[in-house]
């Protein structure tokens, strides 16, 4: 061949012909030249497993089984990637392509987030790649950053907008003061939220990627048990609107962080200072904020979902394997970024111990000494008031809103105190408590 | 040993010992256990080259020696850390270092700008990694993602705050209102500008670091005399606060594009939509965003420079190089991500072609017909006016500040008509021109 060797074939095998397995295909076709140089090998998808056909993409020139296990049993495929999604057949897929010496990729959340030790010990015991960048933040590289990009750095605290159809939700109904019921109903009809909205609007979605994001930061087990998990589906406009004009936005956030009583990981709407970044990333946009000990906080920013994002990084796995498989040699970098042998549990921190400023907005009766008796409520405390908001009463209401931004506080006194309040006869019982973090070191 | 394996120990070599040699001493003694966890091996600084001690680190346990080759030629050495600078010294460190069949890891960016090249390949003769994560946006680990994280992707285009000198100088300009010099002054006497600035605040260091990200987006060989290099000397904060009032933010941003007749790389004062996130991107931060064809713009924020996040840049890339050496495997992953072998320059797009909007600050002497002037010869060279501002007259000065935002307009007929303008009695001789970029695709 005068002197150019011809590069190695990579056939590649997929499960699953839905969102992401179209985009998959989509992607090759369009970009397979640019994408076989970064290999230095030719990426083939050869065979797709799917059990009816994706009018979204051209499947002519691939062999197509209606039995998604004849992927995984076929002798040809290096390796499969695994997009069928849920926990039964795709851990059934996965399993069953290490066993056969296939590497593979999976784009699946909830699997890596609970069967990811098992999965990772049978990968690594059969010497093969199990690799799930497409699972956290779609496009972005948010596993690579934090698994090799900052192996530098001891992890002291992240947190993401690591669900897009949330931060869609909070999003609009903060710019067009629409209730969250009609937002999500929209969400729906763009697709952005499923039928059944559950998974994402209260935070299950948020706390599986939670558990992987925390398990590469801090070396400790997955563990999706952990997470504290709260929705958005209380949230008002009104609180959207309050948040602003103390200088804050409201993103449903995961949050994971390392004190010196354990590991704390949560999810749960969260005003964050409009000085933040995070705080302007809009839309079904995702965006992690990671605080490194040597780099300090780094952002990283883009699409969390989607065909071609998702795509994007299923490819950057495929790519990362294909780089081995030239080179004829074993997966280096350990699943969770640590030698699993040094992989520990840390004790969990009670949420009822976790300190974070408060917001709190109360309806109360207005009456003469309300505010003396909310304020002597937090005082004995020992809770400070940052800021308050009261506004002039409305005309026919007979409750005014009062917002207060507390000092940072214990969980277990803060609710303590708004047990006190809601007892009072001038207030009525549905006090809204959202946490603050403002990302101070 | 009852079963445990002994962790392998690698032993590293640093040449230098300056800010990013101390703050690299200082993670391992803070963070190293953490850090070989990651790399499963045990990393140990075992020489230092340095003419001086270093007051910011403590060395008593490592060997120290004065002459800097000593550490090169050390046979005990896997690993040679290259954090001299320059373009001498350093690329004989690095050469020799290859040639001893050690792996190295450098910050320099000048050296890979210039010399890049003929290092990558003696490094691939070799059989050994050269890695140089550290060279751009320091911490952010800019390298990794634009190489590995989006290898799915053809990169359209890319912009970047990738010196943060300058990005320092235009914020405190901007929300102090001071000039330039002054606040070079201050950023001189912060250590955030060298004492003589040119290379930061003409834009070099952002031409060197522009050249590697596009090298590495789109395939292409390292040249730095591809790169059209304006600095930011002449912006004024009157120019800032026109810019915040059009609703934009002025950031010297290093853009990489592909276009249909080739490529286009530059470094210039750009307006930046406020509705951005780059533009909210302050201080000394860097931050880069990328464009690519499946995952769309992803950004990338975090700390640009400083001893630690710099060193957080320089241990990820020998955390790689250490898993590769546990495995006792190759170098698998290209220098510039793609195989070398596909490395083609495009065609330079020359800067005459390239379209983008314009801010023109113009002085001109407050007398009639002098707008209907201006905007005849806008308009006679196609060119339409997206916004101006024309400011009253000051009692005492003799002319007035007339702001115009153009619609696209490609450079060369935009500068005719500039030209033009500057011919016109009625205006002074100095228009201000700057580009900008709303990162539309």
């Amino acid at each position: 061949m005068s002197g150019i060797e011809a590069m190695k074939t990579i056939k590649l095998g997929m499960c699953g012909l839905g969102t992401v397995g179209s985009g998959t295909v989509n992607l090759f076709a369009q970009s397979g030249g640019a994408v076989n140089r970064r290999a230095g090998a030719t990426l083939e998808i050869a065979h797709i497993g799917a059990r009816r056909d994706n009018p979204l993409c051209d499947t002519s020139n691939i062999r197509v089984s209606r039995d998604i296990f004849a992927v995984v049993d076929d002798p040809e495929i290096d390796i499969v990637m695994e997009l069928v999604g849920g926990t039964t057949v795709a851990k059934e897929i996965v399993e069953r392509a290490i066993r056969a010496g296939k590497h593979v990729v999976t784009a699946n959340k909830a699997l890596i987030a609970e069967f990811g030790t098992e999965l990772f010990e049978l990968a690594s015991e059969h010497g093969v790649a199990l690799r799930y960048e497409a699972a956290v933040a779609g496009g972005i590289p948010i596993i690579k950053a934090l698994r090799e990009g900052l192996a530098g750095n001891e992890i002291n605290w992240l947190a993401g907008i690591i669900n897009g159809t949330t931060n869609f939700i909070l999003t609009e109904m903060g710019s067009a003061k629409r209730a969250f019921a009609d937002v999500l109903a929209e969400a729906q009809a763009l697709g952005y939220a499923e039928a059944d909205p559950t998974f994402d609007v209260e935070g299950i979605d948020a706390a599986h990627k939670l558990v992987i994001l925390a398990a590469i930061a801090f070396g400790i087990p997955l563990n999706k048990n952990a997470v504290y998990t709260e929705g958005v589906t209380r949230i008002t406009p009104a609180d959207l609107a309050f948040a602003e004009e103390l200088g804050y936005r409201i993103k449903h956030l995961g949050i994971a962080k390392l004190t010196e009583s354990g590991v704390n990981l949560r999810v749960h709407p969260t005003l964050v200072p409009q000085s933040q970044l995070l705080s302007r990333v809009d839309g079904v946009e995702n965006a992690v904020l990671i605080d490194g000990s040597a780099v300090g906080p780094t952002l990283y920013c883009g699409a969390g979902a989607g065909a071609a994002p998702t795509a994007s990084a299923v490819v950057a796995d495929v790519v990362d394997i294909a780089r081995e498989l030239v080179a004829d040699q074993l997966p280096q970098v350990p699943a969770l970024g640590v030698d699993p042998e040094s992989i520990r549990p840390l004790e969990l921190v009670s949420m009822d111990e976790v300190v974070t400023p408060w917001y709190l907005r109360l309806n109360v009766y207005d009456k003469a000494g309300v505010m003396s008796r909310l304020s002597s409520i937090l005082s004995d405390h020992g809770i400070s008031i940052e800021a308050l908001i009261q506004k002039p009463p409305v005309r026919g209401e007979a409750t005014v809103a009062v917002v207060i931004l507390t000092n940072p506080a214990q969980q277990a006194n803060l609710m303590s105190a708004v047990a006190q309040m809601e007892a009072l006869e001038s207030t009525t019982a549905d006090i809204m408590c959202i946490r603050v973090e403002n990302f101070k070191a």
